[in-house]
């Protein structure tokens, strides 16, 4: 398998980013390949030499999209960025897999312009898993699509929970849709119309509607959600968690520091277990490959993580799954009901 | 002043409530009044006799909205309910504030009904203040209106502004709207049609877009979101913190249970310094009038808190400082421009 890295993307980079990959291709298979994409001038002297690097190589991008750079403006204006190269390599069949730690609305638009969908995916959802004491949790989606129709939502909800039976192996995984209260009636108009169509869907275990405080309490497997809702509610998550370990330690060193020093293991233990990088980042679900956005503070650990995500995803044939689920009829039929109903589709 | 309170809403309704009414009427002004809204005998055997509990009232109510209730059918087929008859004391100004509980969106739709908008308030919004390590920060709105239209939430945006201000003493507030991303490119088309508007009002401190991990790290004063947003951010907000504390517990159980012991006072201190109830429950900014709704798992305490949170909204005259705001000239002109630049509004 041929797994292209963006050298360049993230606050890391290209340090921590190609530190991963040399982690990494030592514990590959012989056949695995990595293709670190970017400058050659600043990722050559970062490698050892040709003979001991193992199958490692280098693809030539010399140009950057910086985290702030506004996604399809600068995909346009730097052809020869590592996110553009890395989404050609994609497309070229070049890559079985790429993953990017860099600007996430630059690779969400690179690898859905280059790779494309699968066929039958009407827009791809950012999916993030979420390890929670109830069992991890898979959202979608997070970011990717922040106008999201209910059939979109309907296709996150086949992808998510595909993904979380064949990839975290949850046998018939509850699918929730993330709204402002628990019954039936509460939700704006998307929510509404999305559990139609999910409801018509007997193939699926829909639960129904679930709020922002199931999430951790192991009430569902699936989260499917618009992806402006998806990205505030991870990026509320990152933020508490830090904020409220910050609280923690600084109200014990003031209490007593023997007893700070001695919590200290157990919060980062806590971290470790509930950090959802230890996923290896998010993935753009939908796409006709696999393709995976690292956070923007990817260390080398969570390279290394996307990596072996990215190998069991591809092994897993997850993408087939997906594509066959919505060849089925019973897809077509709800394909065919929202459209007779007037509900929005995209096609 | 007049405070009706709903002896019936939430989960620990009547006990707890009438016990925050209790607690509270002893320390409030002589000429301070607290009315409960309930069944007469359900109430009356909860409180001491006439002559001791004080400038305590009850208006009989015997109807009861659950939970779960579908909010404006329930108020149609239930108009002698708790809710129902409190927000009617407030619209015959036979209360100054009302406080409750209960079902939030029959409170909201009630409140909104009944005592309506101050005059220039299109809709007004929930609006919670999380205290953080960098102070309080005012969010609105958390989930009176899911379909937010930019001059919504730019009179969020002033209304918070005002309650921060005089309120919670900030001099100045900075206000965020909640985004996808902090770069003036990103965010949804509500999002980027609301920054046009505030940042015509110069008189407002707007810093612009800001993500859900900036709630946290005292980067603004006051944040605005659409309800459905909100709603989802404050519910994740609750169930992460009560996730995290619980498995630190579970952690530090299986650690060392002395250390467990000795963590759990500062947890609880933690729990106390950022427990948003502690600012006594949401307000419904916008009305004529002073109207908080409590969380619904409300004990005693927090009854209090509203009792004295809305004392302090109604001596402060915030609702006076929002309606010469919006009259002011310049409001207008924005008003003007909306309408001019095809924005929607809802008049």
């Amino acid at each position: 398998m041929r797994i292209a890295i963006d050298a360049m993307g993230g606050d890391e980079a290209p340090k921590e980013i190609i530190a991963g990959a040399l982690e990494s291709i030592k514990e590959l298979a012989d056949n695995d390949e990595i293709i670190l994409v970017g400058p050659e001038d600043v990722i050559e002297p970062l490698l050892p030499p040709q003979k001991t690097r193992g199958n490692i190589s280098v693809v030539h991008a010399p140009d950057l999209i910086g985290m702030a750079d506004a996604p399809v403006e600068s995909l346009r204006k730097k052809p020869k960025s590592s996110i553009a190269v890395l989404s050609k390599l994609g497309k070229k069949n070049e890559a079985d897999a790429v993953i990017s730690a860099g600007n996430t609305g630059a690779c969400v638009a690179a690898f859905q312009m280059r790779i494309r969908n699968l066929p039958g995916v009407i827009r791809p959802g950012i999916t993030v898993v979420f390890p929670t004491p109830g069992g991890p949790v898979t959202i979608c989606d997070v970011g990717a699509n922040i106008a999201c129709k209910p059939i979109h939502l309907y296709q996150y909800g086949v992808m998510a929970s595909i993904y979380s039976k064949h990839f975290l192996k949850i046998e018939n995984p509850r699918i929730g849709i993330m709204s402002i209260g628990e019954e039936e009636a509460k939700g704006n108009e998307i929510v509404k119309k999305t559990r139609e169509l999910i409801k018509a869907d007997k193939k699926l275990n829909f639960i129904g509607n679930i709020e922002g405080r199931d999430i951790f309490r192991g009430s569902c497997d699936v989260i499917i959600c618009d992806g402006f809702v998806g990205n505030v509610m991870l990026k509320v998550t990152e933020g508490l968690v830090d904020g409220l370990f910050r609280a923690i330690k600084q109200e014990l060193m003031e209490e007593n520091i023997s007893l700070a020093l001695k919590f200290r293991p157990v919060m980062t233990r806590i971290y470790q277990k509930y950090d959802y990088n230890e996923y290896g980042g998010a993935l753009l679900l939908g796409i006709n490959g696999t393709a995976i956005i690292c956070h923007g503070s990817s260390q080398s650990k969570t390279i290394k993580s996307a990596i072996f995500a990215s190998k069991k995803f591809h092994t897993e044939k997850i993408n087939d799954k997906i594509i066959e689920y919505l060849s089925d009829s019973s897809f077509s039929n709800i394909t065919q009901n929202t459209k007779t109903q007037g509900l929005e589709t995209d096609e």
